[in-house]
């Protein structure tokens, strides 16, 4: 990997001082949201807003020009108007700021007018020695600069980085990976792809320590050769889970109003997903649900599961993984006699998925048994239930035994080294064994649907690594 | 439809008075849980537990026999063990009781000798007249009677009848339907279907005034001719979703051992549904997202639909949309220009999906396009946005604008006869905006798939009905 963009997006992701060029004292502007933003959500840098006709905003003292920023200046947002931005950008050079943050819209996405400023930028910046996210975009989110443009409440951090073709869109979809309980470590709106495009990014986060999963919404692709080509180096270490949109015809005409990006057949894409080892999300939802699993659980040797879940959540769990081509194997006769001793007295014979039949001895009766599935040799990876009981009326011993059951859980991939994910149970529980479980980064679902699709991720991207390095 | 089956149900889901036969002091037992559930609730009938070693359960007086209770009885849950059910069930047709929920397990589904004695406790309730649920369940909601034997906090009421093969999975899909927003008339956990099986079911809830849309979770089917048979006619005017696991081979084997009952092939499962006219659900998800369109709009005249949503949003319900067979037509020239005078001036010429382009000018902008699209003869149905705002900064005209887009979007449906279906954004808007469209019953969903499956089950349930009906 070239390292000078790791230098060059490093400006952009940890600056220690920005300016924000347009900034505005107008609630509901973008020039306002972009120094309200870094203000309200943690950003420790400098914040120099940038307008020629205020002398503060925000109470922060303003600047006519960048050029008047008595200190160094890392990064710059650009909220100006598209017609001041090729000398905004001249300004920038003159400064020495190395990146810019373009949510500006007016450039290629509106016309042939339009495309000629945006050239006309890009050229300024080449020669400035300048790298730039957008035009067109909504900004970012870094969690190692505590900065975020683009979200007004700072998102949960983690290790799942977002790169988005949508601004608006993406925002709304990171905002739903954050309300399930995912944590991001770098958001990027990419806007027109003017300068750093995907690939650019791609480049930049296989090398941030911060990032263990790549995820991206992408309409259509600028640089699609390069794209696939970087993807396949990339996958050696981290995962990259890719949503396209444009599939069908309403959509692609919509994409190329959207973006002014041809969106390609869909057929093309996904063989060059598979020859890049990329994994492909087709639901928007599904791109955290995979990633969140990938970032947190070691990888499985192979693809056959164990399940525990009374009745029709096992049967469905056991449905779904075998759609996606994973393997339910059904147990030998000496682990199904060990397993029976955890099992309630009515429990039938337990078998692959292991069904409690309607109700365990103790709260950590399932975890056992989940712990005892991680061991067997023939057995990869396992799913079971958020070990939380309610323990009904206060019972203390329940309410124990459901710690304990949470510790057991937790405790398995180090143990064996072996990928556990479940399946949480909704309800008045207000337990703290979720909260166990969840501390060890254990992944924790609401559907059976959501389980299958991680545990089918961590599946896929095992042997995608396995083939990749070589076996 | 046959009149006998509506008063015989009628005992079970609006019951003057129960029994609760095994009813228990002990926190954690199904017979604590069988009298402290209706008794948290609301349910407001007599409740009567039966145990013949206590005075007094939860505070109420306790019988040794449902005979020693001295007023009438309309239903009777069954928790006590199962040798003692034969016996139990005498006294319940010596008392008269014409309805049975029957929790109790260890019939059919532990082997032959469980087999027998459901097969004797089915011949005692036949010569008393007795029809019951179960056994092996769960137990039931029943909104109209206010009685919650299944959930601890009563689910918000609504019109969704949902009928669940699998119990505990059963609740949980419920509350997670509860979680949604989506109200329940019926719930039943139909367990082993001994006596009273699906197709019976769908006969009363086909009568039944509080359901506006049936669903179920299958596992296999005991009375699969009546079933579909039964469904045929009831899909005239309810609308049936069926999700039904048990399509692969590890969840066939789960099934057997579960409800004792045998997975079809899943192809022949696709080809029933079709003749029947119900529609199928392919995630557990989708039956409730579904039922809750169906329950709240009125059918579209065809399948077109018109789409607003910035960018990818628009994209990717096109997407979803056109790949579940849906149309999003194109608009006329006409209808572009005046379109284009509710647009910011930066948008693109309008197309479907409606573009924003990143903004609106007021909150209610969204709201008169959406209101303008289902003008055209060409369009049967429209999805757009939950019309909330911030108004950054607290503006009172952003705030009112919303409040004003919210009301237009809710009278869409009676003003045009079309159906309009919403993506609710989150974050942090605690916009009343939301709370207008939802008191109008228009349906809110969190993602753009579920948008384009709730438009799907109109516009597929529409084409049924009407083929149904002899167009």
């Amino acid at each position: 990997m070239p390292k000078d963009i790791i230098q060059q997006l490093d400006c952009i992701f940890k600056p220690k001082s920005i300016a924000v060029i347009g900034a505005s004292n107008a609630p509901g502007k973008w020039g306002h949201r972009m120094v309200n933003n870094p203000l309200n959500t943690g950003y420790r840098g400098a914040i120099y807003p940038v307008n020629p006709t205020e002398k503060t905003v925000l109470g922060l003292p303003a600047y006519a020009s960048v050029k008047d920023i008595p200190g160094a200046v890392d990064m710059a947002v650009m909220v100006a108007p598209a017609q001041y931005v090729p000398q905004a950008m001249r300004d920038c050079a003159a400064k020495g700021i190395k990146g810019v943050v373009m949510i500006t819209a007016g450039f290629a996405e509106v016309g042939a007018e339009g495309k000629k400023l945006q050239d006309e930028v890009v050229q300024i910046a080449r020669q400035g020695g300048i790298r730039f996210v957008g035009p067109n975009g909504m900004g970012m989110f870094s969690s190692a600069a505590d900065l975020s443009l683009s979200f007004d409440v700072a998102p949960r951090k983690g290790k799942i980085a977002f790169i988005s073709q949508s601004g608006t869109f993406g925002g709304m979809l990171a905002s739903m990976a954050n309300a399930k309980g995912y944590g991001l470590s770098k958001f990027v709106s990419i806007g027109n792809q003017a300068d750093l495009t995907a690939g650019d990014y791609l480049e930049y986060l296989a090398e941030d320590p911060d990032t263990g999963a790549i995820v991206f919404y992408m309409e259509g692709f600028k640089d699609g050769r390069r794209f696939f080509e970087t993807a396949r180096q990339v996958v050696k270490q981290k995962p990259i889970i890719v949503y396209k949109s444009g599939r069908t015809e309403a959509a692609t005409r919509a994409t190329m109003s959207h973006t002014s990006s041809i969106a390609g057949s869909d057929v093309v894409f996904e063989a060059m997903c598979k020859q890049a080892g990329i994994i492909r999300s087709y639901e928007t939802g599904q791109m955290f649900d995979m990633a969140e699993a990938l970032v947190s659980m070691p990888l499985p040797k192979g693809n056959r599961v164990a399940i525990i879940g009374s009745g029709g959540q096992g049967v469905t769990i056991s449905d779904n993984c075998e759609l996606l081509g994973l393997k339910v194997p059904e147990f030998d006769e000496a682990t199904k006699l060990e397993l029976k001793k955890s099992l309630p007295s009515h429990a039938p014979v337990p078998s692959n998925p292991v069904d409690f039949a309607g109700g365990t001895r103790t709260a950590d009766d399932e975890a056992k048994v989940a712990d005892a599935l991680a061991q067997i040799p023939y057995i990869d990876a396992v799913i079971t239930n958020m070990p939380s009981y309610r323990g009904w009326g206060g019972n203390a011993a329940a309410a124990r035994a459901s710690i304990e059951g949470a510790e057991l859980v937790a405790a398995i991939p180090k143990k064996y080294g072996k990928p556990v994910i479940t399946l949480r149970w909704r309800g008045p529980t207000g337990d703290i064994a979720q909260d166990i479980v969840r501390a060890a980064h254990i992944p924790a679902y609401d559907t059976p649907e959501q389980v299958a699709r991680a545990m089918y991720a961590l599946a896929t991207y095992a042997r995608i690594r396995e083939e990749r390095n070589g076996g």
